[in-house]
């Protein structure tokens, strides 16, 4: 298995985390976002890629795009570890808790909408932050309110989801921004208790080879 | 069942679709996302969906939120006419071309974002348009040549997929905001066979009670 990834990137380390959960080994390329104008514009990577987004992944002749559909693609044919409840109606939960983060918050304050932001936009770095925190307090505050509902030790429940893998990153970014977390306890226990976890731990951006 | 909804909402435009290719019947609650300052912000609507968003989705005892949630539970509960290939590498192609717009395009393009970039972000219509055809443009153009790829009468195969259900309200929106898709022949031609099926047809938002 290859993951071509990025350190920073929010939805390679959601791979890497599914990855290192399971229990499964993978070679690791980087791609970086930034240098030489980005790497994954490169003729090479593109054609991998044609959205010009990391990860990428291949599993002997699979090639897949999409964090979320690599780890559903994990979960189905490496079955150990589940990250996905058994029932429908739970499975459709932590999907939504998942998608919550994945759909609505990682979207908008990504590397490309933000260079967009200072780029064609021309906002100074205070509206810049103003659209980050905006952001992540709507999300935040839906999300723990849900928690309050479903959270163990961890967002449903007590095993590992699904939901968790997308929570992990954008603390990180949240963090990396210095927003105010304290808002959210539950959403911020859970956060702690992830990070106890070695799996958790090794896939953290600090922890790869091309991190800075 | 019972689906709290906005005739133009791209995510409620899915859940739609999805029920009505599966032939289930439902009950149609609208939301106006504009009228009264936002229907979605009302005290009795966030009791339903702390993240003030539509869809939300009641099936018997069962409450979810996230389009894409809703549509693999149906999917998992209502097995006929599937929307998923059954192999596991089918179907993470299938859901990555489902995320590619769910995840890369809707999120930026929705209505908050979009009163943001006016409102809080002062942008003009011209900012405002040439943000919406920027994110169009990059989606679309790593859509297409992914279609070249997959494509047969529909996005994946020969099958009507998640993905399809996902291409429609981004074709709808596209073409709303006069945006000149001639750059994109496969995908418009999956559009228009997906036109031509009554399931499609009914879940088109201008044939909601709540259509303006």
């Amino acid at each position: 298995m290859k993951l071509y990834g990025y350190w920073r990137s929010s939805a390679s380390y959601r791979v890497r985390t599914a990855l290192n959960l399971k229990g499964l080994s993978y070679e690791y390329e980087p791609v970086h976002l930034v240098k030489d104008g980005g790497q994954q514009h490169s003729e090479a990577y593109r054609k991998l890629n044609p959205a010009r987004l990391v990860p990428t992944f291949i599993d002997g002749d699979v090639k897949l795009n999409q964090s979320l559909a690599i780890i559903e693609y994990l979960e189905e044919c490496y079955p150990q570890n589940p990250l996905l409840p058994s029932a429908p109606a739970d499975k459709a939960r932590v999907r939504a808790l998942a998608y919550d983060l994945a759909c609505e918050l990682q979207p908008v304050t990504n590397l490309r909408v933000l260079q967009y932001l200072t780029g064609e936009l021309n906002c100074s770095d205070k509206q810049r932050s103003e659209w980050i925190a905006n952001w992540v307090e709507k999300s935040f505050t839906a999300f723990e309110q849900r928690l309050t509902e479903y959270a163990g030790d961890y967002c449903y429940g007590n095993s590992v989801t699904l939901a968790d893998i997308c929570l992990i990153p954008q603390v990180y970014n949240a963090q990396r921004f210095n927003l105010d977390l304290s808002s959210y306890p539950t959403l911020m226990a859970v956060h702690e208790r992830l990070q106890a976890l070695d799996a958790v731990q090794q896939a953290r951006p600090e922890n790869q080879a091309d991190a800075q």
